[in-house]
């Protein structure tokens, strides 16, 4: 099976995947993971606290996110200002190449709690950022809270879909429908 | 100090804020919880799994706002159905007898990141109620999640004013001013 796999963490957080799904995420250790990938422990420990983070890269997703919307045209609107966001991670990060792990990940955080949990509270923290990326932008407060909650519906809508196995259309032009169809819902009058 | 505290499991849920408030989340047992409630520990397991979850009544809450969108009158739109529910919910459960558990609970829950994931996978549960009572009424899927996110989001604002002890308005009248100030931001153009 292809499978993206580039730099160490990539490669632990591919092996705990593996592992999560042959073994359950309960009965998989940090050590067990390390040595799938072929790395050590202690190299687990450089990148990760513990075996809950080592599906989450949202680092790399906030910093993308945060830089799309610092980067959109001085005119573009807050809600604007967000797609533009999500379509520079659609290029750089949710690539083609990544799809496929993707849905396998999202498909063992959904069947655990724990990691629903983690997943909860880094969604929460990945809005907040987008709220002050806004406001730096001149956003106003209550403008960016909003802008940003859509844009968290508009990313969920458009992953929902991108990991869906029967489509095959890229992120990028997904969040762009999907904040189209939010924009002309009966909610947004 | 006067102690919103009525039955069994509120009694509970003052005990358990007490004690996480003088020694800490993590240096709490539910025996020390149930003894300072004056209960056994059977009892506390009679109304909740663990520790993490007394501090949690979302059943109460998700039932009395999925009740108040489903009795919302007819022709009222999904946001004016989910305002219709906060409102209720302010008259049942947000009182002012409540208000300052509420504080000190809010400042308990923000302090501790255990604590917070639980609070954050909730929210994602109670929104997910939301979107399934406004889809009872007829709501399409699309619009009924962006009415119950901007609900989410109407609800953040209007509890962090209502626990602020500057602050002395009731709930219904605090969610209802966020709605409309929401809906006048220019994201929702």
């Amino acid at each position: 099976m292809a499978r993206w796999q580039p730099d160490a963490p990539g490669r632990l957080a591919a092996a705990a995947l593996d592992l999560f799904e042959e073994n359950g995420y309960e009965n998989t250790t940090v050590s067990e993971i390390a040595q799938h990938a072929g790395l050590t422990k202690s190299t687990f420990f450089r990148y990760f606290p513990d075996k809950r983070e080592v599906l989450f890269d949202r680092d790399t997703v906030t910093g993308l996110l945060v830089e799309g919307i610092a980067s959109a045209p001085p005119a573009a609107g807050p809600l604007d200002a967000v797609a533009d966001a999500l379509d520079a991670l659609g290029r750089t990060f949710f690539s083609a190449d990544r799809r496929e792990f993707s849905g396998r990940r999202q498909a063992v955080l959904d069947a655990n709690t724990e990691l629903r949990e983690r997943e909860a509270l880094k969604r929460i923290d990945l809005t907040a950022s987008m709220i002050e990326a806004l406001e730096h932008r001149g956003v106003p407060g209550l403008t960016a809270r909003v802008a940003a909650k859509l844009g968290t519906l508009v990313w969920e809508i458009a992953h929902d879909q991108w990991i869906d196995t029967g489509n095959s259309e890229d992120f990028g032009p997904l969040a762009r429908r999907a904040l189209a169809d939010i924009r002309a819902t009966e909610a947004m009058r």
